[in-house]
């Protein structure tokens, strides 16, 4: 089944490029509410899940033995720009867990703006693995396997305890079964499993209500869930749609994006789980997509609304900063959406 | 019309993300040999068309007045990374004028690659006008306008002499009527008119050929080719698949990328001229379509097949280099490009 075409980048009058793309909806009971484009077929979920593969760091008891802040928490669950704070915060996460950066099997990575980096040149310095935007991630899970008293080297390959827990957590979360045959390595070279969008949309309902989990792991979730609400900078950085919208809704929604054009949110007033993947794979996409969902989906206040509208047409602009497109939904998509939603 | 599906992006097993678009070849006599997609919907050509916009530059005889060299008129053809090389022969192109790097109205742009950004932040400087990637093409409409003896303020808006030449020429190129209502403005503030990939092709197949072209108009085009031809580096930089193609293939193709996923291409010994854009806009994925489309249409050296080998299935790596998963053309496509060709 082809996807349908839910964001033009337009130019003057003319649309320059299109992103076709998928999106789930469903509620606490597992109900699908809303289905645009195939979403039943497989993608990975990338960095979108960060916050369901950080539920056995804390269900474990491992966050609080290790003393981990909401800070910490959230950063765990982040994609972050690798700014000071976050790679400071991920050293801090590995210190508590007696263990350093040269820990970290993810890898090195430039911070995502170049203010950041320039901090790192001028300092005659190079990325390591805490700018990486998964050291918090990483961190979480080392702490984990420290905790339980395993091998912390390997910590990344799919037959480790650790991995093996996280793979258990997300077939729960998700309901669906998840093989080697669905397996890739995610660039930060931890496993990443494909499942349908509508399972990872599932997990998501549950995350932010708790309805459907043990007792534990609906704590987990609640934990993981305040503090990135608590501590929005810490998931992304400066400028971040993820850190920007958490930061306005101020509890409303959990947001994660995640590589390749996936982007999940779970939405408690209304028990909503999301998930989404633009085809492309392009983040720009992914974000009008979420931004258009949730503006769609809630009742705004001013301030909730000033920034969705932004985000919903973000402006296509020149070097000198003049505008010269933009970025939008489909006039389909945005009447699709408004029939099926409350 | 749906384009289809030309380019896969690969994790593991799964096909994690995919890219659409059409492609047009054309002969020099204006026939479409190949054409996948719809060929006849406008795209704006972007920096695509560097190469036909510094015509005018050439043809009136200001390159020769300024005495620019093949290296300048390559720049002038360029989207470069900004590296050091770059800015310092566009202020030269400048000062050849009697004119300076307040005189560009492109916009200020950070080199693209971080060893090129560290140098400016050593030495406390930021990015002008100058490493932006278009600034030999901007140094070449102010050499123009200078040697037209006009006002040279102003030299990016629709009504500027010197736009006013590059749309008679592109008009004339392409056999299209460019009117305002197809016109955008580019990332760098000059005009871009959106056109049919069909007839980017025959401006291509015209500017490797010179066939059906004035003789004023054949020779300053292969002035153009033979500077880009000989001067590469100056089209693009370090690791750019411009820079790499016409490097390997010395003379056998001229290439030029441009935003939003547009590839066009010159291959005068079959007399063709390529047009391609991927529907989404993303890089990686027309240069996918532009290695396969060269591997299909030429007899390949040992050394030009290397390359291309590589840039037809670029892999996916993660942060510490290991293959995650491949970019790579569909089989359908490469079967029916291949049907088609000689």
């Amino acid at each position: 089944m082809d996807n349908p075409a839910l964001v033009d980048v337009t130019r003057g009058t003319v649309i320059e490029s299109l992103h076709r793309g998928s999106i789930a909806i469903v509620d606490s009971a597992g109900k699908l509410v809303f289905g645009i484009g195939n979403v039943e077929s497989r993608v990975f979920p990338r960095s979108a899940i960060k916050a369901l593969q950080a539920l056995p760091l804390v269900e474990s008891g491992a966050a609080e033995a290790l003393d981990y802040s909401d800070a910490e928490l959230a950063l765990a669950c982040a994609s972050h720009n690798g700014e000071e704070v976050h790679a400071n915060s991920a050293r801090v996460m590995l210190m508590k867990a007696g263990l350093a950066e040269d820990n970290l099997e993810c890898g090195p990575q430039w911070p995502q703006r170049m203010e950041d980096a320039a901090k790192l040149i001028l300092a005659d310095e190079s990325p390591c693995g805490l700018h990486n935007n998964c050291s918090g991630k990483h961190a979480g899970f080392l702490g984990l396997a420290k905790v339980m008293g395993v091998e912390t080297r390997g910590y990344v390959n799919a037959e480790h305890p650790v991995q093996r827990e996280v793979r258990n957590v997300m077939e729960q979360m998700t309901g669906d079964t998840l093989s080697e045959d669905v397996c890739g390595t995610d660039g930060c070279s931890i496993p990443t499993y494909a499942s349908p969008l509508r399972s990872f949309a599932r997990a998501f309902a549950a995350f932010g209500t708790g309805e459907g989990l043990e007792p534990l792991r609906a704590e987990a979730a609640e934990r993981l869930f305040d503090a990135c609400i608590n501590e929005p900078y810490m998931v992304a950085g400066t400028g971040r749609f993820c850190t920007r919208v958490m930061e306005a809704f101020r509890g409303r929604v959990f947001v994660k994006t995640g590589a390749e054009g996936v982007f999940c949110a779970s939405i408690p007033e209304l028990g909503f789980g999301v998930a989404l993947k633009c085809d492309d794979g392009a983040t720009r996409a992914s974000e009008v997509m979420m931004a258009t969902v949730l503006e769609a989906m809630l009742e705004l206040n001013d301030d909730e609304a000033a920034l969705l509208d932004g985000l919903v047409n973000p402006p296509i602009l020149t070097r000198v900063g003049i505008q010269a497109g933009h970025i939008k939904p489909r006039e389909e998509f945005l009447t699709e959406l408004k029939a099926a939603l409350p």
